[in-house]
């Protein structure tokens, strides 16, 4: 019988930490079994002591939309994409080359992390834009209530900052269940900012509004820098 | 001298109440000026004496993207759009008849309301997304100072949630002035519903989580329908 040279898992994160130890019972010794979840720090203390730790690779390839499941299944998606992988010298040699050629023929572009700072940072960058764009959307639905056709003055702004409410609540309610501390810091910080930008205008301090914004504007040179500035979906 | 058949006024809408009156002056009887302001209380209101008030028709095409000035232009751009008219009433016969003609050319789809409703409903599905997009921004970059890197791991969705921190300071400080206390009332709810987010996270309330995100997924079969979505830019 033939077993599988490459195992990639893509599966919400809170079956991951109960299947891949499975999964890696399972495997030859020449094969890499990667993932692609969002949070890492878990994954990997689960993993530590497992017998074949060697042959696993922790990655979390910044690429996909907010649709889930095989049909939201998209040709050359991880083109030009970031791939994080943590603790990649747990990794047997063959099997981190064996992967990374793989990853290099994707197009991906590679970063190195340790799982803690991993978790750390896509809290920021990802899943505490999750939740705004969740709770900007449930904030609309909930005036619609009382004051219909509102969303009949929705334009491309309101729609695009309200793409990732359409996510699926399975894979996100386990990312932030095990990123929970981050994600609460980072939800902290972004309530202040919101709160103080609130409070310029109660106050019309609207040259206090007016540098928040502009402040803010570097954005745009920091967003053109990246991969997904340059390859957008 | 012939003078115009149409003007269409598109500038900050604290220079819009100011200059629009000067503009209407000057036009001749059989000339519609409309604007394309994104409040439309205050210009309506500081208007309605004005002798030439039959000329004018308040307008808010829901069309345009984060970046401003001439070389923002997009052809096109107003196709299968929404154009909100206030006051139609108030502008004479010929003149509303001339402007919609032109809309209808250009594609557009008409909503009339009157302005009061405008602001309100405004706030919620544009004035707060700018917010949120822009506080979301600062809370990544105020980060990212103590910690190198963060944008690196960024991806399309948090891209799309801080496209319109891109936006012009120059345009949304008047808007949000002039539109204050809905906005804040707006703020004041999204912040509530973060609020209780970060509480069912501290509580370890998943199945809140998961109920939240569920019922907030509704957003999925709220957008397709949306004219934005039929026409993404």
């Amino acid at each position: 019988m033939h077993l599988a040279d490459i195992v990639m898992v893509s599966i919400p994160v809170d079956v991951m930490v109960e299947e891949l130890p499975k999964i890696l019972d399972l495997v030859s010794d020449d094969c890499v079994v990667f993932d692609a979840g969002s949070t890492k720090e878990l994954l990997c203390e689960v993993l530590t002591d497992h017998p074949k730790r060697r042959n696993f690779l922790a990655c979390h390839p910044i690429a996909g939309t907010e649709f889930s499941g095989p049909s939201a299944a998209i040709n050359g998606l991880y083109d030009g994409k970031t791939n994080i992988i943590c603790e990649i010298e747990k990794t047997a040699f063959t099997l981190q080359e064996k992967a990374l050629e793989l990853f290099q023929l994707l197009g991906m572009r590679i970063r190195y992390m340790n799982p803690k700072a991993h978790d750390k940072h896509i809290a920021y960058v990802s899943h505490l834009s999750h939740i705004s764009s969740f709770m900007l959307g449930k904030t609309v639905i909930e005036k619609e209530r009382n004051e219909r056709d509102i969303f009949d003055m929705a334009g491309s702004g309101f729609e695009s900052t309200v793409r990732l409410a359409k996510s699926s609540p399975a894979m996100w309610t386990p990312i932030f269940k095990q990123n929970k501390e981050n994600v609460i810091e980072t939800l902290e910080e972004y309530i202040q900012n919101l709160t103080e930008f609130k409070e310029l205008l109660v106050k019309d301090d609207y040259d206090g509004i007016y540098n928040e914004m502009n402040n803010t504007n570097k954005i745009k040179a920091i967003l053109s820098g990246l991969p997904a500035a340059k390859k957008p979906q």
